[in-house]
């Protein structure tokens, strides 16, 4: 338990508005949202400036009391829960979210780490730019996590993940020193990137407070199309024609099997398939630009006819886009109301993907019967959501028990594919065990020795992403 | 002065192509090719693959033996020349200059550290392909040293810096464990990003031995453009303008000031100026895509009726745009034949650039009686050559003596602008000194925790870029 007289000098930093104990309102922030990861926290700290956060810092640094940054707490893999002995405190940035600046001309917005992603995106639509990266979290998920994760996404395939996004960070360092790196200069070589450190570095090097983020210009038309396909090869066939013929336009290709189409289908209200027969996999694909849906009707029907792809439909308007899109996004939580499954982010270079998703679905169904595996996602990122359904009458928790030897599987299968055992969704807790088991020893040793480097007292974010030596593993 | 017992078990190991002493095969590689930085080193070592640099490396550990890391020797800041007493090795990569794989279908390169820019040009234009980074040092920079030095060059404006172009790095790390980071995956969130850490590392924290480079598709038409102005706030307004109108297609904007090219017309054989009229600016614009000549002609011609621009020309084919290009690229030459000169690689802010390059201008030329200083280069990253030439009469190392002061001042200017004192061409040796006067406190502090943890025996690259604690200033 953390000393109440310590908690006192908390509370006379951040006064009654950023320092929070009352029980139900930090409810909320000491589970994630998938109800896998349980803590609790004495306090949870809520500067409202970057001068409050590094006196926060600092103080827990002196103190060495463990600090646990949190934005949006839409962590997938624990990385923002506390831990269950109420040794940390909850480092809220939700408090800080102001868009500092947004200049159309320079394509430029410096944002607080608390800002919503929905919101930049709306003000910057307000300007007549975008921001170009989004995912289904959109409406609770903070910049600050987003940086820290290196947030990926449905526009990574011609955007690039977040840290193609980011100009320069604003952050508190471990020692509670404020790093302003927020200059937005195209061309710095003054030694090692530190903005880049700190981008999917998942709080565990300090706590970033803003960031300077790229805009692109609005998009001037959009089109969404749905196709049906026989095989991941022919989607993956379907990308690189369509690029071809549209060049810099493809925006998102989504993957998507049958399984997880009809899982929605069957538990979100309102959701209707969008082509009338049967296909055993799925695309969505978002093209933006001039005339964009004459040019995808003209580039599927070619394609089509040449055989890459038995049918497809071009959304017709905005609320059919918005359906569409629906789909995609509803089907994490279509899995969920549909039983206990293990979840895998996971990345293999592009042209193997095909290859590797139907090759460890049919592995894992064959390894541990009664399951059932399939991916879906980024397939043009060579990211798929590679899931593992528990058999009949499994317990809630399978993937937490019985299921970690099914995990434990794909990640190898991963590893020998010379893939990520996380693409896009970071370690946090959730993987913390497996990066130790699979990760090259010169990685996971270079990693442990910049943590120790940075955050000697190991005071940021303990217990997600890097263990030092001197950490006893989880029980 | 290294044992000899020492030096024996290197040349073992490497063999006698890897291992080379003879003074006159040495000498190219002891000095800077601008003959500012002179050192002396007892051997070369040229490992001949990424196995043999790793053992190199190792045994330069377990010795203690510095190592200078280095390529093409075309550092513009010493970054690669030994110290003068003999301490160190030189690390030459040369010989490691196999193009492993280039796949069209992929856009992705895997290149060895010692294969020089202009051959991955090569290369890639034979598989239909570019390779977007180029400098005027493309006949001898290396691959290894773009990466470690972030270089950036004249296509900046549209593909980024060498950061953007890297998939994965193959690297030696200080310890002499090899670190495998080739494995071109869009997306990895598997903790702190090695690979950026080393991009622009400058050799400090291991030796790069190959990269996985990222591919456009081949350019279809060219056009270059040349531009006489009155102000760099047309040419910047210029440049604005065509990215509305050529939206994607401008790869490079460089500007130009009338000093520099009289410079270069009066001292390079076989220069015209392409314009009749003077004028006091100059942009050379060049523009890829499909009819890139009439559309550059119908753009800049809206323009010049605009009042942007006072006279232009587009070069009709290969010869004049190579004729133009040329003019850019000798303006570093010319200036070594017309007198000392202290040369600033700088960038503030974009918008910020016009009004800094007068204004500093003529700050320095008062400030520093006789000297004539003026700014040339890539406008639209916010980097700009400063130049401050030596007044009448000064002695050829006036930079590095008396127009130190001057150097400081600009250097000041700079920082007072929230720039960086190097855009693209690193720290190295010559600006280790003003780094440490002028840098953010908690990011010096950082860097040099980063080298502290991954070379804590100061065997890569000493005295360039970082210095530790232990670490006497240079005399």
């Amino acid at each position: 338990m953390i000393d109440s007289a310590i908690l006192d000098r908390f509370a006379a930093l951040l006064g009654p508005k950023g320092f929070v104990t009352d029980v139900d309102a930090i409810a909320p922030w000491v589970s994630d949202w998938r109800g896998r990861y349980h803590g609790t926290a004495p306090a949870l700290l809520a500067p409202a400036s970057a001068a409050e956060a590094a006196a926060a810092v600092a103080l827990a640094a002196s103190t060495r009391i463990p600090l646990v940054p949190q934005g949006g707490n839409t962590s997938m893999v624990g990385g923002a829960t506390p831990p269950a002995d109420g040794s940390a405190l909850i480092l809220s940035l939700r408090r800080m979210n102001r868009i500092r600046s947004l200049s159309a001309e320079d394509n430029l917005a410096v944002v607080e780490a608390g800002v919503i992603l929905s919101d930049l995106h709306d003000a910057a639509a307000a300007a007549g730019r975008r921001f170009p990266l989004s995912l289904g979290a959109k409406g609770s998920a903070t910049i600050g996590g987003l940086v820290s994760t290196n947030a990926g996404g449905t526009q990574v395939l011609r955007f690039g993940t977040m840290r193609a996004l980011v100009a320069g960070v604003e952050a508190v360092l471990p020692d509670g020193t404020l790093f302003d790196g927020l200059s937005a200069l195209r061309k710095d070589n003054r030694g090692y990137d530190l903005t880049q450190l700190l981008i999917g570095a998942e709080g565990t090097l300090g706590v970033v407070t803003a960031a300077a983020l790229r805009l692109v210009p609005a998009a001037t038309d959009r089109a969404v199309a749905w196709v049906g396909l026989d095989t991941p090869h022919a989607a993956l066939a379907l990308l690189r024609r369509l690029e071809a013929a549209l060049p810099g336009g493809i925006e998102s290709f989504e993957l998507i099997p049958a399984d997880s189409l009809d899982r929605v289908l069957r538990h979100i209200p309102g959701t209707r398939a969008p082509l009338a027969g049967a296909h055993r996999w799925h695309a969505l694909i978002e093209l933006v630009g001039d005339d964009a849906r004459a040019r995808m009707e003209a580039a599927l029907a070619a394609a089509l006819a040449a055989g890459l792809g038995a049918d497809a439909a071009v959304a017709l308007n905005q609320a059919q886009e918005e359906a569409f899109w629906r789909l995609r996004h509803s089907i994490s939580e279509a899995e969920r109301a549909s039983g206990p499954a293990a979840q895998h982010d996971i990345s293999v270079p592009v042209a193997a993907m095909p290859d590797f998703l139907l090759a460890a679905a049919t592995t894992i169904e064959a390894e541990f019967p009664g399951t059932d595996a399939s991916g879906f996602g980024h397939l043009g990122d060579g990211n798929v959501h590679f899931h593992v359904r528990a058999p009949a009458g499994a317990p809630a928790d399978w993937a937490n028990g019985a299921g970690k030897a099914a995990s434990a599987r794909v990640h190898d299968l991963v590893t020998a594919a010379g893939g990520s055992i996380s693409a896009e969704h970071g370690i946090g807790q959730m993987k913390l065990d497996e990066l130790e088991r699979l990760a090259d020893p010169a990685r996971l040793a270079t990693l442990r020795a910049i943590k120790q480097a940075l955050d000697p007292r190991g005071i940021m974010n303990p217990g997600k992403l890097v263990r030092l030596a001197s950490e006893p593993p989880r029980p």
